[in-house]
Formats: structure tokens, sequence, C-alpha cells
């Protein structure tokens, strides 16, 4: 016997009394095998406490059943919980997920696809890092590596599927809910702060992250409802709470502060959330707030938060059944397929005094 | 060419003006090849494009650089957490991570280990789903796959590392300082209710999982402190915030209700403050009320909530860096690594009044 005692193809090909390459061909599930020696191979290998070689088996199928799944960071909750909805249509269809966190930089995410390519995976999940940087993306789909990009789309990626939220209707319902309570000074905690200068010439390619597309549904809500957008109501700010607490203080110190705030993203709106009680405000008579999606914490607080809540599980098992189709060969053309977040009022929200 | 057009290794070799065999070794990094050789097999791959096949490298060289994490759920921010901390450790040492939600179900796991195993990862990383079934574990072992146990034991399973919480000596601060603000009725809300006769006996056993390690803990703080433990106050609880919210209402509807109530996680916490909240007491003068893990939630409620941290991340890099050693054909015996947790005293402990 081989491998430390292990029992080997030819271990069992002797106690099934069969050929070695009929027992291979029985073990593999490839080939024609008679049932009858098929049966007496599975016997003889569970008897043996055989175990079958997966990678002499993908080499011959030349499928591995392993998905690669690239996302900036596993811990944050919102790839945590598409994570799970992933691997909950995944698993079962027998594919294992390869995971690679890219820290959100695009080298990282390229030598991430080299490896993964390398390891044979049958297809790639990937929350491209930087969307303008998609070569890399369209190099393993032109290998045959299927790709479906979650929650943000990248260029120079035309053949590549995608699950994304619309991102600029889950604003605009944000945005008519504060409107419709009476507010006209809306201020926006934002990660996009940098996009400013490209939302205002239309330059498209650099308005692929959520974020950005968030930012310019802000903009163009504020304009469906006849207010003149103010700049200095924007408060850029990057994906800390810390920067969230600064930019939102920011915003409430102006001269004439906004009457109410969407906060574009979970950990920002924590950061707002705890400035706006630091400062003692009374929310939401002296302060309306909005966050984006409903974690647990979102309840606890008093007043509870109002939310534009995602469907980010479904979002991960979205993306896992289309790259599952994608490797059953399905549909030839790229699918979109985009999913509707829904608004939560709760407690933070009500009519400006 | 061969697969959709990719250069193969007789393309390469022929562009390098070398043979096969040569090519093959020098681009597996195996055998002996000239400096000249390899530069020039080096460059024909660039000018080729020409992708490194890891299946057959790794049929040959015996590794595949994988490594498999079993957790119950990756989308609870416990394991999402220590997930990013292996990955930050064994990315770097190339080394990519097969995951698989076991959904806390011993039979899934017993699957995924087949997988993972047939897969030739080079190691595993596993919470137990349940610590009194760990022969598949000790299988793995015996044929060669280093297994590190992360957050709990497994019973049968003597070679494998293990990284864990000292959970006794968690509880024991947590319950040290209620007693030290002078609480005596100190309940407790936890996921271990069905241990409670099986602690009571003493079966070491069933008392691996690290909520009856808590629940353990309880009892011996207390006993420690000449408290004589009352098991009313013992509210029993799933793993989810509903079930928290009943358990913790069950305590305060007691005709003598205690004062202090310790939940031993997050989400339990969770559930049990909304139930102090939604009854109107006031937190910390009518209920004390500690918590396990310091999620952002905890600083953002009024009152900010004591907690007992756990080094989440640590566990995770310290499960990574173990597995490493053990590859690397670490030390022979197998080591067990325990962290420490830390009371983290916020506004809702108090003297009672």
């Amino acid at each position: 016997m081989t491998e430390r005692g292990a029992p080997s193809l030819i271990d069992v090909a002797r106690e099934a009394g069969v050929s070695t390459a009929t027992a291979g061909r029985a073990l593999g599930g490839y080939g024609k095998v008679s049932q009858r020696s098929r049966d007496r191979v599975a016997d003889a290998a569970a008897r043996l406490g055989y175990r079958t070689n997966g990678l002499a088996r993908s080499m011959i199928t030349g499928s591995t059943q392993t998905l690669g799944v690239l996302v900036s960071d596993v811990s944050n909750p919102f790839f945590a919980t598409a994570l799970r909805g992933i691997t909950d249509v995944t698993q079962p269809a027998g594919f294992e997920v390869l995971l690679s966190n890219t820290g959100g930089d695009v080298d990282a995410e390229r030598r991430a696809m080299a490896v993964m390519s390398e390891k044979r995976v049958d297809g790639v999940i990937v929350a491209p890092a930087l969307p303008s940087e998609g070569a890399h993306l369209a190099r393993a789909i032109d290998v045959g590596v299927p790709v479906v990009l979650l929650d943000r789309l990248a260029s120079g990626v035309p053949n590549a599927d995608s699950v994304t939220i619309d991102n600029e209707h889950a604003v605009a319902e944000a945005v008519g809910h504060l409107v419709e309570l009476g507010h006209r000074r809306i201020g926006v905690i934002t990660e996009a702060g940098g996009d400013l200068a490209h939302l205002r010439k239309g330059n498209r390619k650099r308005g692929l992250l959520p974020s950005a597309v968030r930012l310019r549904g802000y903009f163009s809500a504020l304009a469906d409802a006849g207010i003149t957008a103010d700049e200095t109501l924007v408060g850029a700010a990057r994906y800390d709470r810390e920067s969230a607490y600064d930019a939102a203080t920011g915003l409430l110190d102006l001269a004439e502060p906004p009457t109410a705030l969407l906060c574009t993203d979970n950990v920002l709106a924590s950061g707002a959330y705890r400035a706006a009680q630091d400062r003692g405000l009374r929310m939401p008579r002296e302060l309306s707030l909005i966050g984006f999606d409903d974690e647990p914490w979102t309840t606890l607080v008093r007043p509870g938060l109002t939310v534009v809540e995602q469907p980010t599980y479904d979002l991960g098992v979205r993306a896992g059944k289309q790259l599952l189709d994608r490797i059953d060969g399905g549909p030839g053309r790229a699918r979109h397929a985009q999913l509707q977040a829904k608004l939560v009022a709760r407690d933070s929200t009500a009519s400006p005094r």
C-alpha cells in the first residue's frame, strides 16, 4: 500500500477482482463499466477505506467542482452574508468555494485570479476591487472560466454575468421618504466624495462602485423633487465609523445644517448615529437619519434606525445560481440581474420641526 | 494548441527549444534544471501566456497549497472575523482557503471532511459541530491531513492542535464584576440549558462546547463567591434573538427576579437587551446586563453594553499559524492554545438599587 498505509487503486482493483483500468473508471465515474464491476469496486473501496484522488479525477474530467469567490473582506457582514447565500446554493450542487480576500486592492485581485485559474476552478464570483480595471476578469472568461460580478460592475468585461442591487432606485426611495416628510436640506454621508467631480462630468466608468451610484442617485432624486443640490451637504468619509463621525459632525456644524442625513452604508450610519447622539440632538425631531443595510443594532438603538434594506443573502444566492447555470453551459449572452432594496421606516425619521 | 486555444506544455517547450520534460520540471519547480533552461522556459511561457496547471503540479509535489476551513455559518460575525484572521496569515504564505458551512450538523461536517480529503487539502481548520463526535477528524489525521480545532475541542481527536478561548476564566471575570458591584441574584441566558443535567453529573464529554463551558464557569464563579446557585435563574434559549428575548422575559417575570443578567453570547445579549427595553426597565439601576463579543452596536445603545470581549480575529490568526507550522512538519505533539478574553465595563452594569 502507498501513502502512509492508505490503500491504492491497485489494492482496490485486486480486492474487487477487476483490472486497474476498470477500477479507475468505476471510481472516477467516467468511461464504460458494467454495473456489476461498478458495485464490486465500490464495495472493495469501502472495505479498504480507499480515498478517491480528486486531483486525478479532475485531470481527467476537466472539472474541479470548485468555485472561486473574491471579495474585499469576508469579515464585512455584507460580504459574509452574500457568501453564505453563495455557498447555500453551490454546496448542495457539489461545489466547494475557494475564498480570497483582496482587501479591495486590484493587484491582490489580479494575483488571486491567477491562483484561481491555476487551481482550475470551474468559475469565479468576484466583487471587483476597482470597476475601471476589468482586463484580468475578461482574460479569465477568454480562457474558459465563467465570471459572475457581485454587487458591482466592471468595465471591459462585457461577457461577465452580474448580480447587483438597483442602487439608484434604493436611494431614490430614501430621498423620496425624506422629501415626503417635508425635508429640503438633505445631507449625505458618502464614501464616493472623490467621485464628485467625475459625476459632475458624467464619467460613467468612475461611477460603477455602489457608493458612486448611490451618490449619483442622491443627486437625481433631489432633482426629481425639484430641490437644487447643495454640495456643501455632501459629507465625504472613508469606510470607517470615525471618519463618518467626523463627516457628520462637519455637516451639523454648518451655519445652515441639514435637517436630515442619508448614510450610504451601515458602517457610515453607525458613525453618524453616534455623532448625533454625542451632540445631544434629539432624533428625529432635530435630525432625521437613514442608514443602509438592516443590521441587528438598528432596532436596539433609540430611536430605531430607518434603513434601506438590501437583499444581501439573495444577492449571493442569485450569483451562485447564475454561475452554476453558466458552468452548465447556460445562455450565450451575459445576464445582468438587478435586485430591489426596500425602505424600512422606523423612528429615526420624521417631519422637521 | 489545446483547451480553447490555450498554449500547452509542448508549445512552451518548442518555443524555449528544450525538451518537454525539462519544460515541465522548470514550470513545476521540481527536479534538476539549469538556470539557463529555467529562464528560457519562463520567458517562453510568458510570451505564449502559458497557464501553469496547478492540478498536474499538485499530483507531482503532493501539495495543493489549499486549506480547508469548516465552520457552522460564515455569516455569523464570530466565524466571519475568525476566518479573516485565518486568511490573513495563510494567503501570504501561498495557501488558499476552501470553505465549508456545516450548519452545525455533524453529518454535513463528515461529508465536508470527505470532500476536503478528496480534494487533497494540505490541512484543515474546523470548529467541530458536535464535540462528542471526533472520529472523522481523527481519521483525517491518520491519513496525514493535519487538523486544528477552532473555538472548541472534540473528544477522540488527541492528535489535533486546538485554539480556543479560556471560556471558564472569561465568565469568571464577568461574574466577578457583578459580585463586586454587590449582585447576589445573577441570572444567565445560555444555549447550554440542555447540558445542565450533564454538568451536574460532571460529564466532561458533553461539556466541550463554549456555551457549556461558560455555563460551567458561571456555576464555579458563583461557588467561588460563596453564592448558592439557583437553577431557576438559568434561562435556556436557542441560538436566536427571539428565544433569548423569551428566556430573559421568563427570568424577569420571577417573583424574585435577578438583579443582573449574564448573556453568554452576542446574539443572546441583543435579545435580552431588547426584552429589558420593552419592559421599560432602567438599566443599570433596575437591571445590570453583560454580553459576550464586542460588536459595534454595544456602544450605540444607551446604556452602552458591558461585554466580555473575545479575541476573535486573533483566534483565527493563531489557528492559521498552527496549521502552517503543522504542514511544515512542526512539533510532534498536539498543541493547545488558550487565548484570554477581557471584560469591557460600560454603563449597563452598576450596583443593584
